[in-house]
């Protein structure tokens, strides 16, 4: 198999820069001393999350209830569910557990709380809970303070089902130098900490400290108290976090590899085959320092076509215009060219994919791996 | 199986709104005696297509070569692949030819045109071309008076490929009024019926002239001249196309069923189970009249909460909010409540999920509807 013989569009995975972005953080937390528990739903796929754990089986975080299952029949037995439970997946969740998997999932109040209860009497199961906590007000979780969590944790820890905590520092996001992302990593682990000791105080023994985004995790100092720390989007990168300074645009480990359908010379435009049903409709560097339009364009060979962002999309259908000054079109840029599109946003742009096409250190085709979507 | 049984998110397709708007614009065509050939790449579904031929098959639009290949495969033959061809696709469409497909390719340059005739010469077949028409310039075409337009048809003509022209009026998707739409209706009629007086002038013959948008399709007031219409996600509608008053909020057949994970009054914030994963990262009504976020927000039983709506969304939690004024929740608003989103942009919400739940008139669940992604 070819690049050549491959129709357009197509995902790629440069291989060598994935597994430097995997080393890099897989470095960093051994010498803080805590374990990694990644998000699979960057990558949803064996073979990609095989690499992470040099070809075993390990600790893993799941977005949705398919990718337990998924992953469970490959023996990756030690899973969080990282979305709050809703009653319609409780026996779903009793399923994987009554097959072995040691799946965790999370919730932020009493109802919820109760009705896990109730499930596990009924069903005569134990379903092991954290309590998602919110460090930064920028989504879920109670918060450190609040009355309701020593509620909810007696609830659990009575049925016996409470094991932890969970907390996912999204605010960090937001922080575009290193001592604002130092200091969100220490406020997701100090505010951890504190509401561990809070349980405690109150006789309830707090197992699991779970925290973790891929910014904090590759900012954080200490992490005395954390058991384990979660982190998806740092096997990719992508243009977000390349503007907030997690990972240089060299990083990046994924494209969309697409051919030029047209040149519009009189508009500044070039026209290709990848639209947003290949590059995602992610916008998420349009509240960034550099706004990236649906994604940086490279050349074939993946040298930057600077300024040059898609600018626009239909289904099918990308436009690519130079974000300023000059619309004169690249002379060198002819209709059936291959180009490269940098996603803003790995997860999304790799969910518009069901494979991955790798490439290994001489830029060859090597691998094809298959990923899923869906719940 | 039961609307309770289903996990949340999951899509819904409500099966009398879907039936009603296929019916319209089955009797506006018809009523303008002109054919229509559905875009199939909203729905990308067997039963789903099937409705709009009464279960029968007939000529479609297709986005991908994956659904040339599908449908063909279950009877449809008559197809137009509608994204500008290039080298590395031509012999995927050899073998759809060879299989029988009266597949029809799309294309706006020389260098495509002399590409396919050498490829049609080298492997002795016949690739029925249509050359892509620009009415309004909103993407891809040659205009109307375009010198490359005569040189491309006389090499397709004289390689006995030339079947005829294709336009799209994306234009419309801006237009407001009635009078806005009737007008770009009947500015890609004539334009499209320009350019086939231009090439017969010159001596060729031009059989097929395929024109369409949504819009355009229901206010065209004549079709004269025009061979057949295309359109798409008039099946379905969504937020992008009742703020521009081609349907009502009531015509959206399509919503993403989400349940409620958690309710933070001292926010004003919903949190659902449903994010970009599931409803997409459409925002097309953020330049439009009204801007519903990722979503305008029902209650279980269909009826509108009044002016609340996704207002933003990570990868498997979607955060709704009232949009303006008060930001007190709707008392009746209970974590394990099921809601439902209406869609910015069906195409791109339904491309999120692997199949449609199908209720009838009565609202029970019906059916289930396989869909397929990807390339």
């Amino acid at each position: 198999m070819t690049w050549d013989a491959l129709e357009t569009p197509y995902l790629r995975v440069d291989r060598p820069r994935f597994d430097a972005n995997i080393k890099r953080l897989n470095c960093h937390l051994s010498a803080l001393k805590t374990p990694l528990r990644p998000h699979v739903k960057t990558l949803k796929s064996l073979p990609a999350v095989k690499a992470i754990f040099n070809g075993g089986t390990g600790p893993i975080t799941v977005s949705t209830l398919k990718e337990a299952d998924f992953f469970a029949e490959h023996g990756f037995l030690d899973q969080i569910y990282a979305v709050g439970i809703v009653q319609n997946k409780l026996p779903h969740v009793k399923r994987l557990i009554e097959q072995g998997v040691d799946l965790k999932i999370i919730l932020e109040s009493e109802t919820q709380a109760l009705q896990v209860v109730e499930f596990c009497r009924m069903h005569d199961i134990v379903i092991p809970v954290l309590i998602e906590i919110d460090c930064d007000g920028s989504r879920a979780g109670l918060t450190a303070e609040s009355p309701t969590l020593m509620d909810v944790s007696k609830i659990l820890a009575q049925a016996e089902l409470f094991k932890g905590i969970l907390l996912h520092a999204g605010g960090s996001y937001g922080c575009m130098t290193r001592s604002d992302k130092v200091a969100a990593a220490e406020n997701e682990r100090a505010t951890a900490v504190y509401v561990k000791e809070r349980l405690e105080l109150a006789g309830i023994d707090c197992p699991m400290v779970s925290i973790g985004s891929t910014p904090t995790a590759h900012f954080a100092q200490d992490l005395t108290g954390v058991t384990e720390v979660r982190a998806g989007v740092y096997t990719f990168f992508d243009l977000v976090m390349a503007n907030i300074n997690v990972c240089s645009l060299d990083d990046i480990a994924l494209s969309v590899v697409t051919t030029v359908i047209g040149v519009k010379p009189e508009k500044g435009w070039i026209l290709i085959d990848a639209g947003w049903m290949a590059l995602s409709r992610d916008r998420g560097t349009a509240s960034q320092a550099v706004d990236y339009g649906y994604g940086m364009v490279l050349d074939g060979a993946g040298r930057p076509l600077t300024d040059w962002i898609v600018e626009s999309t239909s289904q099918e259908h990308g436009v690519i215009k130079q974000r300023a000054g000059s619309s004169e079109i690249p002379s060198d840029v002819q209709i059936g060219d291959k180009l490269r599109i940098l996603p803003n946003h790995a997860c999304a742009t790799a969910s518009q994919f069901d494979k991955y096409y790798v490439a290994d250190a001489e830029g060859q085709l090597s691998e094809q791996w298959s990923r899923f979507n869906f719940w």
